[in-house]
C-alpha cells in the first residue's frame, strides 16, 4: 500500500511539536516523526538505556528499528518547561505501555526534549530519555534533607 | 574557615559555562556550580539513575549530597552541539573517574547539557545524565542496517 506522505506539519509551538513526536510514536509513523526533528547535522537522541544517535540519518534508523516491534504508546506527563522566545526545554514523565507475559503493564520514562524555533516552526534538536522507576513520580522539588 | 565567595563568572560562551559546570563537579564546589544554572524555577538535572530534580533549591541539595561523598571527577569528552544566538544544546559523553575496591576505574556517563543566553551570560537550564557503556564510544551516526 502506498503511503501517504506526511502533510505539512504546523509545528506553531513547543507544544504543537511535542504532540506531534508523541503521536507518530503511537502511530509507528516514521515520516510523520522525523518531521518534527530540526535540520541540523548535530542533533542528538538517546533512548532509555541505549547509545548516543546522531544525526537525522542514524535517528531515522533508530527509530525505524524500534517501529519495526510495534508502535510505541508513550504518553508525554508532568511536563516542566524552560521556555524564551527561540527555545523551548520541556522535561517529562514519558508513560510507556509495554506488553509483558503478564499482560499489558505501564512503565516510565524520564525524557527531556528541546526545541528551538526556525523558519519551519518549532523542531525538536535533542531528546534525552533514560529509564524511570515508579519512584520518579515523586520528583525532587525541593531539599529532601539538610546535610550539615 | 569561611568559605570565598564565588567569583563573579564570566560565563560569556556555552564552552565557558561548561568548563565552569565541570570543573565545579571537578573541585567539589557547590557555590560555583550552582552559579552556573539560569534563575528559572523550572530547571531540570537528571542524574544517572536517579529521579529528576527540579528547581536551584532541589538541584542544590542533590549535588551538595553527592559531595558529601566526595568530588566528581566527570571530563566533558566528544562534545557535539547545536547552536544559535540564544541557545547551545550539548550532548557529550563524560569520563567519571570511580574508586572501587579495585582501585580506581574509568566510566561513561552520556549527558545533554541545554545552555541558554541570558543578560547574565549563559546559563545552564537543562542538565540529564543517564549511565553509559563502553559501547557508547561507538556513538551511532549512521544507519547501521537496512530493516526492509
Amino acid at each position: 500500500m502506498a503511503r501517504p506522505k506526511p502533510q505539512a506539519a504546523t509545528l506553531a509551538s513547543p507544544d504543537d511539536t511535542e504532540t506531534q513526536f508523541y503521536e507518530a510514536l503511537q502511530q509507528g509513523d516514521l515520516e510523520k516523526l522525523m518531521a518534527v526533528w530540526a535540520d541540523d547535522d548535530e542533533i542528538a537522541c538517546v533512548h532509555p538505556g541505549g547509545p548516543r544517535v546522531i544525526g537525522a540519518a542514524a535517528i531515522r534508523a533508530s527509530f525505524e528499528s524500534m517501529f519495526s516491534n510495534g508502535r510505541i504508546d508513550a504518553h508525554p506527563e508532568k511536563i516542566r518547561r524552560v521556555v524564551s522566545h527561540t527555545v523551548a526545554v520541556h522535561n517529562l514523565l514519558e508513560r510507556i505501555q509495554v506488553m509483558t507475559d503478564e499482560g499489558p503493564r505501564w512503565g516510565w520514562v524520564i525524557a527531556t526534549n528541546v526545541y528551538v524555533k526556525t523558519a519551519q516552526g518549532w523542531r525538536m534538536v535533542a531528546h534525552h530519555a533514560s529509564p524511570g522507576t515508579p519512584s520518579e513520580m515523586q520528583e525532587a522539588t525541593a531539599p529532601a534533607s539538610v546535610l550539615h
